[in-house]
């Protein structure tokens, strides 16, 4: 019995990667774990059975004999701590990897996530304009401490990639095509160091086959 | 030795607990560490050795020997896995309280402090009510899927109070004079027991003594 892990039967982003399955399947990969992986619509999405699973009816889960999760963060934390590869065994340098899984969900997607659903939101207000300008502001706040902090390291802790890279690297994606990142040097160097990992690669071509088996289905 | 955090030296809640050294002191209130406290200037955490401990240029910070952490929910999961008493022993449970963390901080916080900022980034605007029923109809979509779950259990994982719980009701506690979260009565009792907690009530009264003795020197 391998894990199994949930993901959007047709995705959002047609299969850019984007979808938070990407986090995990990348985290597995990075470990040389096999998974399988259940594919879900959004209507199974919003009935009981997946959200006995996950609470808020979202996208990945993932299940491993007893045990069931329902956060990404919480997902790629526990593959790294149950195989080696995504944190240093030293204990105060894995603390510090786990430090940046942290700040990467909670201090710089926030605001990522807030530029992008605003658009979904309140897209079609005449003031949508303005909100957007002071939204895009905060990201670049962010970006800014970020590029200072990782300067011309490739990874945050200055060592190995680790789980926390992993997660930044997936939350500075979610940028692509607004035009933000491409300004800071730094920040883009860090993401392609990240997808150019062959783990990174083999996750993102396994979502990206869901996604044109979808379009072929014509979901 | 004990571990030093970084609080606010006149917090902007005067005291009222919502500052995010309370998640830290609360933390450390229910494993029984001492610790020192720090306090640092709305202008002192924008230079150069604040930033150098917390890139972002917040508090918390927490510096334990040769360790320095600067994200909440990392201090908080560092103290509960260094100590007994925040997280199960047995290790699906674990995992499942550290999930909770998780999602505290990435699912149910961001929409939350959404709704809190958007008065201070936008409040002046003329669009500002039709914003904010938007993202309060988003607060509410979650609060209604986080009371499906709690349902009438005192914890989120049915067992004893854990870490994630601890975050959880941090995260709720936001909610604070909004006028939403009375319309939940058990996320209300669950705040509740949050707040009832020993612990807890040694965290605040020690951060009201910092905004008090700010307050009387005039901060």
């Amino acid at each position: 019995m391998v894990p199994i892990i949930t993901a959007f039967e047709s995705s959002p982003d047609g299969g850019q990667g984007l979808a938070r399955d990407m986090r995990v399947r990348w985290a597995l990969e990075e470990v040389g774990q096999p998974y399988d992986v259940r594919l879900v619509s959004f209507e199974a999405m919003k009935q009981p059975a997946h959200l006995a699973l996950h609470p808020f009816g979202q996208i990945p889960t993932f299940e491993d004999g007893d045990l069931a999760l329902f956060e990404s963060g919480s997902i790629v934390f526990h593959i790294a701590q149950h195989h080696a590869g995504l944190l240093p065994e030293e204990p105060n340098a894995r603390a510090r990897a786990i430090n940046w899984l942290f700040a990467a969900l909670n201090t710089v997607e926030p605001p990522i996530v807030e530029l992008e659903q605003s658009r979904y939101m309140v897209g079609g207000r005449p003031w949508y304009g303005d909100l957007r300008a002071v939204l895009e502001d905060r990201v670049r706040c962010r970006l800014d401490q970020l590029a200072r902090r990782l300067g011309d390291a490739e990874w945050l802790d200055g060592g190995a990639f680790s789980a926390g890279d992993l997660m930044m690297v997936m939350v500075l994606r979610r940028l692509d095509g607004m035009g933000i990142r491409e300004d800071y040097s730094n920040l883009s160097a860090y993401v392609a160091s990240g997808e150019a990992r062959p783990a990174y690669r083999r996750a993102f071509a396994a979502q990206k086959a869901v996604a044109a088996s979808a379009r072929s289905q014509g979901l």
